[in-house]
């Protein structure tokens, strides 16, 4: 499979459209899901151009994955969550939506489950509001 | 939270109980899920202690990545799927059930879903021979 770069995220990263950015370095852009399974759930991406985990180089993997990690822990900092899940969907089978390659990060609580993957739309508000809390707890 | 070293994977790291092996290096062990929630589930784990990803050494992380990766190319080879799922819990409310990190890769089907997390225990013929289609794949 190849990669399309008229994806949502390329997009993003070419700043074509807006997103709720909470970490960038020269490598790695991280922001908040539009549609969160749970308050906080966040995305993780590399720069350079992959579909998914299968073709990625993986020079890049090693780079994006302690980014994964700084952020899964400032989201539970962030969100005062129980608990982290990470996710990486390849291919339509496996849930995925965007053909650019994405780490979830998805905060979770004690006995609460998820929302549905690509489900509702967030309030914008609450969207920002949340990236404050993620960028105020990598500066914490 | 600290790293227990009678969890399940460390005992299996240290030779003390059996796994259904299909990868290992200096740094990283690779098995099957006896508790699989699709056929060809499997497991990457470093060798390095960590709870989870949230207190992981990222040099650990770094090293372990491209492994799951090559699994997951390897599993989709493997089982003849159209996706792979990849995930990785931290803590109890995220599903997490082994305090030593790993990351699980499922390979997935169009139409198909999971079985649960921590389900029904696969027989041990079926995952030997799911583990020799892994070492296969890897080799070929």
């Amino acid at each position: 499979m190849s990669y399309d770069d008229k994806n949502i995220f390329a997009k993003i990263l070419r700043g074509e459209i807006p997103c709720h950015r909470v970490y960038e370095d020269a490598d790695t852009l991280a922001f908040m899901d539009v549609m969160p399974q749970s308050p906080g759930h966040l995305l993780v991406i590399p720069k350079t151009p992959s579909r998914n985990i299968l073709d990625a180089d993986p020079a890049t993997l090693s780079k994006v994955i302690p980014i994964v990690q700084k952020l899964a822990n400032a989201a539970k900092d962030a969100f005062d969550a129980d608990g982290i899940t990470v996710t990486q969907f390849n291919e339509p089978a496996a849930g995925q939506t965007v053909y650019h390659l994405h780490f979830h990060i998805i905060p979770r609580y004690e006995g609460a489950g998820l929302k549905p993957h690509s489900g509702q739309m967030e309030d914008h508000g609450v969207l920002a509001a949340n990236a404050k809390k993620v960028v105020d707890a990598l500066g914490a």
